[in-house]
């Protein structure tokens, strides 16, 4: 689904990666818990996804102090070690502010 | 594969869409000959793409200027044109600047 945003400016977390084959029903299942927990956190304005040989998670945030309090959450934080340890070939994580939008 | 992009800032173009069952050929080649152009257009930095139920593809860049100019080039208008009539169900368009970014 196309995340319902509000009107810019807010933030944009744009996390590209590469899977190794490990842990595919571990993975999942993580992957459905963070998006929701994320869900609940303060300033939570959506999220969006795709996944072929890289996958794309797009999460939106009202502002900078939101994307760094859910990068503390303790879950989450269990999740990026074993991202980095287990789960991820390759990542990159871009943190971005969006000045405009305009759809169909 | 993940877009090698500088050291921020730059500026992301998040194009998130939902595609209509229309003229699956003819987008696949469209998709692939605009990535192509993307390429050899000035400011151009990089280019990610996935697809699900949800198409996310973010392309990098150097500055607005080089956006404004991609979105004026001639046979992406056409592309455009055509993916508002009949290719995509619903879109949501980005511009985000990539203030910080890391990786593995």
């Amino acid at each position: 689904m196309i995340a319902d945003t509000p009107e810019p400016p807010y933030y944009a977390v744009i996390f590209t990666s590469v899977r190794t084959d490990l842990d595919a029903t571990e993975y999942g299942d993580m992957a459905e818990r963070m998006v929701e927990l994320a869900h609940r956190q303060p300033g939570f304005l959506g999220v969006e996804s795709a996944r072929e040989a890289l996958g794309i998670t797009v999460s939106y945030w009202r502002d900078e102090a939101s994307i760094k309090a859910w990068k503390q959450q303790a879950e989450h934080l269990e999740a990026q070690r074993l991202g980095r340890e287990r789960w991820y070939a390759d990542y990159r994580l871009r943190v971005a502010k969006v000045e405009r939008d305009y759809g169909l």
